[in-house]
């Protein structure tokens, strides 16, 4: 970086606000999945009004911005390539606004804040936001990427529940839109807030957000269901959505892989099933707004008895439920992910389709993968609440898959490519496009969409001479 | 219209897919309120690719075309201005597509389909689509109007449950795009189907969507409610939220004024009060998933148990619940536009606040508004529970208000002023933009949010020797 961008950032960020040490940029060069990279620098900014006169500086001196805020994201989106050349802006001290309106049942809140701190802060007024992951990311980050979670089925996705956001344009001025509001309807033109949602920080940097928020449930309960078939599943949702509306809160799929690498690789685990773990299961649940009074039906008996009355009136679903206490529950699909991670080396795919066409897709799969690709074992799992799928692949260290790049993108291509153009499905479901996907982005988005994205990209960018380098992705 | 145009276009759409005579194009030239224009000709294709063909026509022949389906706006997005040089480009016979998918809650439907019309064909199966408005709109149409309702609270607004889009650009090839599709997750790049929700056909016309479903509620309730004070609104709202979660479906404000108004003008209605009608009610609704089994509570016990609740634990909210049957209940709030329509001039606001200022504003409004335009009965109603105003003021007919276009404006520009400038307001809640509210758009939109409007309408264009004209509005 020219000694001039880095004094003209040092006076505006102070100190603390730009870090070019290797061992303190480290952590924000390592993203939490694939990615390593290597960083000219790391910016701090502690407000929107540093993060324009840094994104403005940047700009100037024809600098590429990376924005990161938890950077837990899974796709290489918030973190710098290996070239040396970008520059991290990292969201982390932009952490000064946090306003509740209780009355609005909204939040104003810093890019900065985690996903727990903003939970743990509003629970005290029976408020949540309510996106439910593994991770926890920063609510900038949760924005860019569009998360959706384990509780979509009922809440929607981070698009569904942001109100307003503010927003800095990479252009020479660091343009600060707001955008929305604490408003609940607002049909005045183009909602641009929803250029900013999902795209990965690449037509600008989310600095600030209004989320909408939800009441906490005051009565919960949730069980491990096991489908008396693969067909069954669906019909079991069905049966399920029919008896409890929106109190059905999580209707996630977990295959007997899964569980068994769950089992076999978090000791913590205790077994529900006792012995032998099914083909697959479901964690259903159920969030009530208040608890039972006197002798009313709590959670957890109306679960009881909406599963009796299924088995009942259509015996062929359900072969068996276990139910169990709500965290402990939950636990067991919580610990798929860490399972999988540790059962070999995981080629994780982030998939969605129509509700009806995952246990087929996962069918097909499981028939054409020995032959195709010799030594995988589907550990899927996700949401057939949403037609989310973690398909997750795991192989042993010396499978070709683990040890040649090329056999393994061969493989994503495939899968890909039946998923998107067989199913009409999705190849990003919930993680969003980083450099780990930008290739089937590249090959799935027609050329008018990718003809929009660059009049927009140049258009937020309002400096025709400095392209606009921001983001880890090429939308163009 | 050129002869060669009118050829072009009789060719592709048939005899019934072009009028020309001014009998058969009144109904298209005339809107719900206020507006009245004059159409150069009046198109009915019948499909996407008869919209597409249709489009690039009338772009290559440079003429200006107005998308309309249900024609049931309020702010004159529809309907054609009074030069007669437009083209009325309708969605009415675009209903060759209905599609419902129920293992994935969704419909794929053809945008001339009415509203009413989807949800007696989607009865059967148990589902609906959950946009409830007093207007029977066509899909296309409110999708470009990004409609609300009155029972946003709980299902949120057309954006909200909408999954995917087909769309005919402006271009001279009328390209078609299809967005999204029938997946609930979807993060591969920009969300391009926000483009054409809520900009009112603007940047291409809606021919097809993909709706998220919902499952008929099987017990409903309702019940009239009178605050003890205007500020007691918020916190009973809060208190039911507290007790019903998303069970509380509707929660709409009604001011002494529109409900007299109602009492008055439509005789079929029956006074609830009894006697004196109170300075502000509330319309309460619970839905829930399925019917009360054996001695559970129904859905009018459980609301009468709430809130008798609310009246022990916190005495000062509610002076008094009137319970009636459901549509009888509900038949006051409809009635409620009709009346304010017959009981004078009207004049019509669709606003919307933060929760917590829509007392706030009304409280201002009464106070100023007798000094500042005498002989203004404000009738205010809406939705508490999404910050939505219908601002609705009634005149005498000799009042300079009705009389004087530059009175009325000024009127219009006060009203705006307070709820954007001074509330954090917006000026059009769920109405859109039209040509009625292009004043206020201009007025309001900062010039950036302009740029990027005029760099994606070139963009959609794609023929830069033949400028967009799509639509009654210009966000540029």
């Amino acid at each position: 970086m020219s000694a001039a961008a880095l004094d003209a950032l040092r006076a505006l960020l102070g100190p603390r606000g730009v870090l070019t040490e290797p061992d303190e940029m480290a952590s924000y060069e390592t993203g939490a999945r694939y990615d390593r990279g290597r960083a000219l620098a790391v910016l701090r900014p502690a407000d929107t009004a540093q993060v324009s006169g840094a994104v403005a500086i940047c700009v100037r001196h024809g600098l590429h911005l990376i924005a990161q805020s938890g950077n837990t994201g899974l796709v290489a989106g918030s973190t710098p390539d290996d070239s040396g050349t970008q520059v991290v802006l990292s969201l982390d001290r932009v952490t000064g606004v946090f306003s509740a309106d209780i009355d609005n049942r909204s939040l104003t809140v810093g890019a900065g804040h985690r996903l727990s701190e903003v939970n743990r802060r509003l629970a005290a007024d029976g408020l949540f936001f309510p996106i439910d992951l593994g991770a926890d990311p920063g609510i900038g980050g949760m924005i860019a990427t569009n998360t959706g979670g384990a509780r979509f089925l009922r809440y929607g996705d981070v698009r569904a529940n942001v109100l307003g956001l503010t927003v800095v344009l990479a252009d020479g001025a660091g343009t600060v839109l707001d955008l929305g509001g604490p408003l609940y309807k607002n049909n005045t033109g183009v909602d641009w807030k929803q250029l900013f949602i999902g795209t990965c920080g690449a037509f600008g940097i989310v600095t600030k957000a209004v989320l909408k928020l939800h009441r906490l449930p005051r009565d919960q309960a949730a069980a491990i269901l096991v489908p008396a078939s693969g067909e069954a599943v669906l019909s079991l949702l069905r049966a399920m959505e029919e008896r409890l509306g929106p109190e059905l809160s999580a209707f996630e799929g977990m295959s007997g892989n899964a569980i068994r690498a769950a089992l076999d690789h978090v000791p913590s685990l205790g077994n529900p099933f006792g012995g032998a773990v099914p083909d697959y299961a479901i964690l259903a649940e159920i969030s009530r707004a208040r608890p039972a009074r006197g002798d009313e039906a709590n959670a957890e008996d109306l679960l009881q008895e909406v599963l009796a009355d299924i088995m009942e009136t259509e015996p062929d679903l359900l072969a068996d439920a276990r139910f169990g206490a709500l965290e402990r529950t939950w636990s067991l699909r919580h610990a798929l992910s860490e399972g999988v991670k540790n059962a070999g080396r995981l080629i994780a795919f982030d998939l969605a389709f129509r509700r009806g066409d995952i246990m087929r897709f996962c069918d097909r799969m499981k028939a054409e993968m020995p032959a195709r690709f010799p030594g995988v074992t589907i550990c899927d799992f996700g949401h057939i609440g949403d037609g989310g799928v973690h398909f997750n692949l795991v192989v042993a260290p010396d499978n070709a898959l683990a040890t040649d790049p090329a056999r393994e993108c061969a493989l994503r291509d495939w899968v890909f490519d039946v998923t998107v153009r067989e199913f009409g499905g999705s190849f990003s479901a919930e993680h969003g496009i980083g450099r780990k996907n930008q290739r089937w982005y590249d090959l799935y988005t027609p050329d008018t969409q990718r003809r929009l994205a660059t009049a927009l990209h140049r258009a937020t960018a309002s400096a025709p001479h400095l392209p606009p380098r921001l983001g880890a992705v090429s939308f163009e």
